[in-house]
């Protein structure tokens, strides 16, 4: 090997350094008591019920300690991102070792008893998790699904030029498909404006019971593939036939490795350099051909070879508890080989860290677990304009047409403006930002783009090495992407197509989870919001028909705790601007957005917006007739298409009956409807009656499903009144009043919902109930002839 | 270019052939009348609402074509995935021109008035959708929602050796993770026993409103991208200089495109000799670099250059209807672009296609229209051994353990062994096989394993070629595996970590959506059920903690049609064996069993079961003391956690109440709860109080979301009186007891939680519960201290 960067001391004392990282990994996961081994081991110092990971582990506390010296020797500052989270009990073995996890965890001291007590939390009922969890200090990728680490990094990575984030890839992990998208994330990082990511793919070679298919491919085939995504790949590999050779074998790889992070930070500086040089000669920055580490060792590194006859280092049997029959043969097995890593050479009697090791790693806000960027100690708010300045301003309600999402965008984009200074504000989105009509965020800024231009691209010149907006066909690495940003601080907003942001179900489930807990954690600090605008969503999906129809992310979302969870339905542009508001102001929620993008009337002025928003749902006391008394039934709404057929079928019905007293309630805040015990926003009973009745009718027009609205009433009082309506999976390429007849959501058929259902119109309605449904089949004969919507409801404005 | 493999006269029909394809494309987005143009163009014949997707569909129809040729040439089967869906009228237009239309539907035969029918049903209201939709025929394949094109291939091409399948991948969908990760497919594919897959990258250089990534890199990173796949990638490139050149470069591409086919269709036959070679030396066979085609032709190809001087052709804005202001200029631009397809050479006057066109197409079943394995037309049934016979024997309800997963994979095997022969069932899943219990399948069969083997391999002997349990750690490769498969008429079970099938919640969305439609498409045939086992469930993450807690999946599937839903949730072992055995027969669902794969207590005989699942739901007399009276109390349940726990608590309370009444119910079939009117295996108002009672206090033990049984159940009778325990987010790494403790779904918070509800316990409950609330506090901290559950608890069994 010609590289030998480490000076034969440095080299042994990284190497201990290690040891005792794959030490305290072993003691987590096997030991109860005894931490240093002064007695001899015996079955009672072993924990009753045995589970973690050692399979990952080795690999990533090797990499650890190589990452502790670049971050000594270059003065950097780096983000480790644990994509085998499995191997929690590394990364809390290194944060140990370094002193970051004391300092969060006083009673966890770097002494015997601080040892004893690391080493029987772990996966301890009550303990600590098993995975990279929020509980680690330095993770901000819990790793525990796969899939989202290199994504997470380069969110990471994103405006934060002075952070190396290191991102280790399992190759299990690799084989996912949300991963194996998200190496193109190369072609949106910027060298100067943005931090460095260094992937290091482990290729350890199994998963749980099966070799991977990566590290069972041949080099040239693995280059191949990374040279093709953009990288450089530099191989650290222990080579299957001399990994027994432990003595030369440790040496060679250490050395390999520390040349190969000094070469691909060197590399990375030099990329830095050459676009400085070009952006400095007004010239666009080359694309450069960015570093990785591709790192080949032994599943289970360090572990016994066998055990009782079977392989287990450098195979699938290494993956979870590499043994866990504790008999004496086991009990003796597991003393060899916690002593093969010589713990008397690595602690002091008192459980103390050897002064020397402690050398070894950096000191203070450069501890990889006590980065303040991952804690959210970095976080900054955004500067907000006025809102308010953004009004759609009419004269009636209900008579005026906008786009909604194009009012919000021109609000995102002097967020843009105000926050350029800062650079803390992007947006992702599948291609799909001019597409959801945030058109005038390309005034202020561009979309990310480092890939080849054309000269064609002088027509769409939103493409810009420096843009803000991120765009990708992939709803995983926008997501990744944003979550990546948001945990490291920084603020966003996700736009997607409604029916396809299922395609993230389980990363938002990941990404609340992990903003559960961390609510309960008080070393990190409030996270930005994750924010959704979902739009082109299932009432329009004129284009696309039933295979983009799919308004159910808002259940799924539902499930996951209220303290976190936040669901918008605004029905207008002036709505829309005051939830955005709302939602760019919060932390540490996921808000999910439903708005139409297409034109649509308008509904209440900005005053009354900001006052029905505040509350979360109320009465229209302009599209009622009560007049502040008991009604005869409740039309009300959620969602931009039901409340203007609400308010079409509220016409219909005073129209034909001038004195069915009915009230119009409109709701935005989707939580409100939940009792308040369950979610904060939700409404007292007394305060639901009070909107609702506690025995009148309730039509319920809604956006989704409408068990939706049962499942999140089914304890108010007037339940058994609520007729909701809403998606129910009918519907194709049609036009968009089609759309709601065929689910039964159109003011004719609420309109008559209302007529079975209020007992004075028992008998003076049937033959208004009768025009009702010819209309349907006027309707239905319309569209046949014309494919076109019946004037009178295309052309339907708010009369009164 | 060196090959012509056309001659002249083939290759003017070709390309009149192909013109006619673009011709019908083009009328069917815009045309309402006049579809010869046999008058001069008007507003009038124009649709009034123009809607579809143009850009990709002449490179679509450019492919057509040229599969034509070669199935004609070589007499092949092959099938037309077709990853951009949107490019629906291409399809469309192919199958009426080769005839495969007007069979399925009559009225759109090949003259002038189905020509003008064929144009106006396109993306009108209650016509076709405008995707290539389950109504087009040859398709399998939406394409709506991207992502699933390379992966359904497979799943087409396993076991179905003489198929060719060709995959059309956009390089929009190319960005996502689930394509990117299925390319690795070609690691699983058998040479011999499999069939072909071909996939053509269309590089068509943009999405809506953006360059697509792929598109973008140099020709050498998109080389080694693809060989580092391990794919062959051939050309087949317009140069973005010179395809203005329209006669040159059609004359060229047509040669380059047949000389490319014919080179991809002879290495794959030269594959297949070397690999029977191989197989008939007695050898291994040598995973071969599988051919794949890069086609590089512009967006909107053959569509006007500009209109009103923006550039349309090879650019975003012929994504969709390039333009649809109709103004006199434009239609006087429309009516240029038809004509410029020369309809008059392609059609005769009366709507017939030009006789020696016609002949370009293949005929019968060859049609790619008319295939019949993609119409469910060659699915055959599973033979199925008894079920019967893996009944898990015991002498008392609730006293033996076993693994419910173990028992099914025993029955999975000898479903293996059954259809050896037919070749018509697999297993998928993501590394998971072995951990859920499934591991006597492999006595039967290997896992397909087609990447490198090392000497290591001989102990896990369970990787082999022609295996038929497949297994990559992409959820999405399995899932879009397995519904390849099925939509070709095959059978399989995927299993799953229940958490991680989230992972797929979009594409089961897209499934299901493809099995309602096709329900009512009499030409289509009963498909096999998707079948999925999810298992490691939210109660047994004793490994993972709470990043793998989520039960939501059935929330999800639950929101879409009951006509093709189904869930189950089997309490032991011989119910999982009888539900198994009803999904692997029946047709057309998605069926979703949840089961433990732990030890765990059995209750039904083998008998009972078959009677259990049949009913779905049902009184376990030994477990209940109503004697056939009415109860105090039901105490219902549904899975396997909350069935041992109920009836711990149904223990408990008998112990202390002997006079409380407490009838036990069991609930396999989840669907049983609906009302009757909302899915078919909904039981009647009249049913349900016969069971659950109308008035009594229910307690109901749930294996997921608690609310999901109110949702389920709002409309019953005694819904007020239902209280349900479930999983609510909480729980981390810890005990199973602990797990249901901490989320109340424990014997004694049930047991506590019937004391408060049943009347005549008011007064003499309290010193019991107490009792109760002090177990969970001596539960707490025995945990605290021994890392383990009470032995009480571990150790319980039913005691009557």
């Amino acid at each position: 090997m010609a590289q030998q960067p480490l000076s034969q001391d440095l080299l042994d004392k990284m190497h201990r350094y290690w040891q005792a990282a794959n030490y305290l990994s072993v003691g987590q996961i096997y030991l109860l008591e005894n931490p240093l081994l002064k007695q001899p081991l015996e079955r009672k110092h072993i924990k009753p019920r045995l589970l973690g990971h050692w399979g990952t582990t080795p690999g990533l506390n090797f990499i650890y300690v190589h990452a502790n010296r670049v971050i000594k020797d270059r003065d950097l500052k780096m983000i480790y991102i644990t994509g085998p989270g499995h191997g929690g009990p590394g990364l809390v073995a290194n944060t140990w070792l370094e002193g970051s996890y004391e300092e969060f965890y006083p009673s966890i001291d770097r002494t015997e008893g601080g040892m004893q007590r690391l080493f029987k939390q772990f996966s301890f009922p009550r303990g600590i998790p098993s995975h990279v969890a929020p509980e680690t200090p330095g993770s901000m990728h819990e790793g525990g699904e796969l899939g989202y680490s290199v994504s997470h990094a380069y969110g990471a990575a994103f405006d934060n030029p002075d952070q190396v984030v290191l991102a280790v890839v399992g190759d299990g992990e690799a084989e996912t498909g949300p991963l194996a998208a998200s190496w193109h994330s190369n072609k949106y990082l910027h060298p100067v404006n943005d931090g460095f990511v260094l992937p290091i793919l482990h290729l350890n070679g199994y998963k749980i019971a099966n070799p991977t298919v990566l590290a069972r491919l041949s080099k040239e085939e693995i280059t191949k593939l990374f040279e093709g995504y953009g990288y450089k790949p530099h191989f650290v590999e222990l080579k299957h036939e001399t990994f027994n050779d432990k003595q030369a074998t440790f040496h060679d790889i250490h050395q390999k490795m520390a040349a190969t992070m000094d070469a691909c930070l060197d590399e990375l500086n030099a990329i830095r350099e050459a676009a400085k040089a070009e952006i400095a000669a007004g010239k666009p920055i080359t694309r450069p051909q960015w570093p990785m580490i591709v790192m080949r060792t032994p599943k289970g590194w360090t572990g016994p070879k066998e055990i009782k006859g079977k392989k287990v280092e450098d195979y699938w049997r290494s993956h979870q508890v590499p043994f866990s029959d504790i008999d004496a043969e086991n009990v003796h097995n597991l003393e060899n080989w916690l002593k093969s890593y010589e713990p008397e050479t690595l602690f002091n009697a008192d459980g103390t860290v050897k002064a020397e090791l402690t050398e070894i790693a950096p000191k203070g806000l450069h501890r990889m677990g006590s980065n303040p960027v991952v804690h959210g100690q970095a976080s900054k708010d955004l500067r907000m304009p006025d809102f308010r300045n953004y009004e759609v301003k009419f004269e009636k309600p209900g008579t005026v047409n906008a786009e909604a999402t194009r009012e919000m965008g021109k609000l995102l984009r002097d967020v843009m403006k105000e926050n350029e200074e800062q650079r803390n504000f992007r947006i992702v989105g599948p291609d799909e930002t001019a597409s959801n009509r945030w058109n005038n965020v390309f005034e202020e800024t561009g979309k990310t783009w480092f890939a080849d231009y054309l000269p064609e691209d002088e027509h769409n010149d939103t493409l810009s090495q420096d843009g803000r907006v991120m765009e990708i066909l992939s709803e995983h690495t926008c997501q990744g992407w944003l979550e990546g940003y948001n945990l490291t601080g920084r603020h966003g907003f996700f736009s997607c197509y409604e029916a396809f942001i299922h395609v993230v179900d389980s990363m938002f489930n990941q990404h609340a989870k992990w903003l559960k807990t961390t609510r309960h954690i008080n070393w990190r600090k409030p996270l930005p919001s994750l924010n959704y605008l979902l739009t082109s969503h299932v009432w329009r999906q004129d284009h696309n028909g039933f295979s983009h129809q799919d308004p159910g992310f808002i259940d799924h979302v539902v499930n996951k705790r209220a303290e976190v969870i936040r669901v918008y339905l605004p029905p207008d542009a002036n709505t829309l601007l005051s939830v955005t508001d709302h939602c760019l102001r919060s932390r540490h929620y996921v808000n999910v957005v439903v708005a139409g993008k297409q034109p649509a009337l308008q509904y209440l002025t900005m005053d009354q917006a900001i006052k029905h928003c505040t509350k979360g749902l109320g009465i229209w006391d302009w599209a009622s007739n009560d007049a502040g008394g008991e009604p005869d039934v409740v039309m009300a709404c959620a969602g931009e298409i039901p409340t203007m057929e609400a308010l079409a079928a509220t016409d219909l019905l005073r129209q034909h009956f001038p004195d069915l007293k009915i009230r119009f309630v409109n709701v935005v805040d989707l939580m409100t409807l939940q009792p308040k015990e369950e979610h904060p926003h939700g409404l007292s009973n007394r305060e639901f009656d009070s909107i609702f009745t506690a025995d009148k009718p309730v039509m319920f027009a809604f956006h989704g499903y409408p068990w939706l609205i049962h499942r999140l009433c089914y304890r108010r009082n007037g339940h058994a009144n609520i007729h909701a309506r809403g998606y129910k999976e009918e519907g194709s390429t049609s036009t968009p009043f089609d759309m709601v007849v065929v689910n039964q959501l159109d003011r004719f058929n609420l309109a008559i919902d209302v007529i079975d259902r209020v007992p004075k119109l028992a008998k003076i309605g049937a033959h208004v109930r009768q025009k009702f449904a010819d209309k349907l089949v006027e309707h239905a004969q319309y569209i046949a002839e014309h494919g076109d919507d019946l004037p009178e409801v295309k052309n339907w404005v708010w009369p009164y």
